[in-house]
């Protein structure tokens, strides 16, 4: 596989889906990055069901490493595997199959070390944040277009064009249609609507989405799939089918997917208000994720009123609804001890001009959330509910971006690559308003607050008396950056804290944040 | 047994430890009170060690209900059963031992109807609150004193004599003592500091201990009872025994206490901080408290820095530590619906005279707090870390209360009592600072803001167009409370919300409430 670089121009036609991502190669390639997508494609039965009467597995080997991964029945009697390496290496494969014609094949490839831009998949990294699989630090910058993948291949296009161009870097979407927004009449099942063949899948849908799932990787941007939801609006039953058929399409989709390194898994959006499926529900598919992934790839579930037990061993981290929560970091940070694991905001309310509630948030307020959010030690997520003159959303349909809050940020997005990338609060539940590192690295973020200066306070953790910081006023939502001269020498305040002989002088505007460094 | 009232004098003498609280008779009261304690006392063998060797329990029986009772050696020779009948109605008991002595005694006792004062023990009710067995409402005004029973007698009597004219219904105290605190020299084991034998109860420390839970309850007043605690400061070991001690220690002190009907068991103050033990252990602990415990006394353990994992089934409800939670209701809240269970802030900081950030609130904050978590649905406890000459404070020894906050929190009290006794947040999350039952009693409160009016809206949960509501100006400082003249009659705003046609006048200044009650 070729390096893989991010594209800033992309086009996207109908025959992309005519062909398998991977193709229909009978030999697999020989040489594929590690943590990309191996593939094999056998010949198998075409009669009766192969959906549901064929079972299809392969052992994957590397030195003392040993994965199975689930084949699947890609239509036209063609079975394919995929598999992620995690190592580079040589790897062999066998397969097991209840059919004799797909049993006992063998194959070997070369994984090569990953390119630069490839760090592997993304997982929970020092309790409250992430890293990927090669040690590289992520910190999701995420957006949410649910029902994009559902739209024409010119709006498909644009919505890539788009992100290849914005700040995110993680996209949350939903497999299933959505009832609220006008799509393509493509579907996982074979049949009609309410006439569903629950038992053929049509892989010309999984295709698709697989299409897109690998061009967010190719954009460094991973895919948070969402799994249910409650938006079938009666027009499918796709959030009411029964367990086994629940449990199928799982199974299913993991065996397509999960060997692409982007992949998360959102159990479901809004999922205490999908009226066909209780908590327990939930917990019973969570296993079927969690099972059915070899690789381990991130879980969660995401609420409207009721938050679910996050603290549940297969949750990896919490994919919060909560607007209010983000207005303060004080707020957003008491999540962070309830459950030990990431908190990510993956709705808190979206910039957007619409009459609902949850869209109709300022650029500046988006923009304010993040940032508190982010000083309390939480991942806050963006989303855009500025309809055009269609009712089109980038929320729903994807497309173009029309707000005011991506360029800032983007913005923000640099100020914290140039950071430690992992924020903590500091000294919680005291009310400081600083996240960084403790002794090192500390964002001071004052919000709609306009004081005219700040006393240069630190709490003791990590300081000592005679140590240097530098600041840089920065105005988040005018996206400058101002050195402010000299250094701020540290001398015992009290027992809690330490403090400079001088404040830090501000402009008296809205969106200020400081950024404070050790230098010495 | 009598019928109790609340008393307002009190006094106490040595000699009310030299005669346990109920009594050597060899024949058990022929009649107690439903939810009071039965207890019958038997001659058992004395050699040996009593307390590692023997073991005994009792069946009781009603009806159909049967349950099992440990006993205790109270030393001398005498064997204690204790049991709160749940159910008024001819009991009857049988011992088992295996001493032949103690084994297959028979007994009965008359359980009577509660007089009035007697509502029961306290459990949880409608997730987020507590009632008394009997239904009534039980809500939590808390306060705290660690090692008030490790104090002189004279002390303890003033500090019951203060109790009895305070607000509070719910005291947190240790069984243990503290090392920061002076205390009498007596213990829970035989032996001497660092020279224990932990096969071997003190009584006389039992005793006393009991006797406080007793006046604690005739006072109609939780014993929320504190099991470990990191104070021990080397002077005894009590925070790092052996795990076979800690689980005869609460066994042992369950067998003793649990039948009556005030008492709360704390798992730990500050569990996070002692050293001995892991959350594993108290893990384990738990288990040890809710197998031991026939009437499933409320069950919590509280954190400083590390909040417990309170979704765990043995938590029957959160007991924190978070001043910077209850400075808005916005932010106390999250906790609920993390845990689904009541949330008991039992330390938001502290009304006090020390340097200690947790020990100087003012009078105006603790107060500001209580109300301020009170209307994100949760319970607020209070706190005094006033010193006076000798370096003692209500929080670690009893004693006066000295502070602003308590008469506050008697006219708080006050009017909670005149509501529903159960307040939740209104249209959560959505910064509304509305809490209350929804179409039917709402407190909104202010805070530090001095608004000149509110703008009568009312979120639509539980509303509908052409209510009227009565509306009362509370000053929760200064203690009044001032009715709006007229009512304020409901027609819709917009999609979430119902207006009046006039607002409501303030008197901007801080500490505000109203009262919204429906009227028609």
């Amino acid at each position: 596989m070729p390096h893989i670089s991010r594209r800033t121009a992309l086009t996207l036609g109908t025959a992309a889906f005519a062909a398998p991502a991977f193709g229909l190669s009978p030999r697999p390639p020989a040489k594929i990055e590690q943590w990309s997508v191996f593939e094999t494609a056998l010949t198998g039965p075409k009669h009766g069901n192969p959906f549901r009467d064929i079972a299809l597995s392969g052992i994957f080997e590397c030195g003392s490493k040993l994965q199975e991964a689930a084949g699947f029945y890609d239509g036209d009697g063609v079975w394919r595997i995929r598999f992620m390496p995690d190592r580079p290496g040589n790897w062999r494969f066998r397969t097991t199959s209840n059919a004799r014609e797909l049993d006992g094949k063998t194959g070997t490839f070369a994984a090569l070390p990953a390119s630069p831009h490839n760090h592997g998949p993304v997982a929970v990294a020092n309790t409250f944040h992430f890293a990927y699989a090669d040690g590289a630090p992520y910190f999701p910058f995420g957006t949410t277009s649910y029902a994009w993948t559902h739209q024409s291949d010119v709006q498909c296009a644009l919505t890539l064009k788009t992100l290849a161009a914005a700040p995110f870097n993680k996209l949350r979407f939903a497999v299933f249609p959505n009832g609220d927004t006008a799509g393509i009449p493509l579907y996982p099942f074979v049949g009609t609507p309410h006439a569903w063949d629950f038992t053929r899948f049509n892989p010309a849908f999984f295709r698709r989405l697989e299409y897109f799932v690998g061009r967010l990787r190719d954009l460094s941007i991973e895919a948070d799939i969402i799994l249910f939801h409650p938006y079938d609006g009666g027009k499918w039953g796709f959030d009411a089918m029964p367990p086994e058929v629940d449990e199928r399409y799982l199974s299913y989709l993991i065996a397509r997917l999960s060997a692409y390194r982007n992949v998360w898994w959102s159990l479901a959006n809004e999922y205490d208000i999908i009226k066909a499926k209780t908590e327990a529900d939930f917990d019973r598919l969570f296993q079927v994720v969690r099972a059915g992934d070899p690789y381990g790839h991130l879980r969660s579930i995401h609420n409207l009123h009721k938050i679910y037990d996050n603290n549940k061993p297969w949750v990896t981290h919490a994919s919060l609804q909560n607007g209010s929560a983000v207005e303060d970091d004080a707020r957003a940070m008491l999540y962070r001890d309830v459950w030990r694991k990431p908190v990510v905001f993956d709705e808190v309310k979206y910039e957007g001009n619409i009459a609902k509630r949850w869209g109709n948030l300022s650029g500046k307020e988006m923009v304010r959330r993040v940032w508190a959010g982010t000083i309390g030690g939480t991942y806050v997520g963006h989303g855009e509910a500025i309809e055009d003159n269609e009712h089109r959303m980038f929320l729903g349909e994807g497309g173009l971006l029309r707000g005011e809050s991506p360029a800032r940020l983007a913005f923000f997005k640099k100020i914290i690559e140039e950071g430690p990338l992992a924020i903590d609060p500091i000294d919680k539940w005291q009310d400081r308003h600083l996240g960084g590192v403790p002794g090192r690295y500390y964002l001071r973020y004052f919000g709609c607050e306009t004081p005219r200066e700040w006393p240069f306070v630190l709490p003791k953790d990590g300081v000592t008396a005679g140590q240097s910081f530098a600041v840089d006023v920065i105005d988040t939502w005018n996206m400058t950056v101002a050195g402010v001269p000299g250094t701020f020498t540290l001398r015992k305040a009290d027992e809690y804290s330490f403090t400079a002989d001088r404040a830090v002088p501000l402009p008296q505007r809205q969106y200020m944040a400081l950024r404070i460094r050790r230098v010495s």
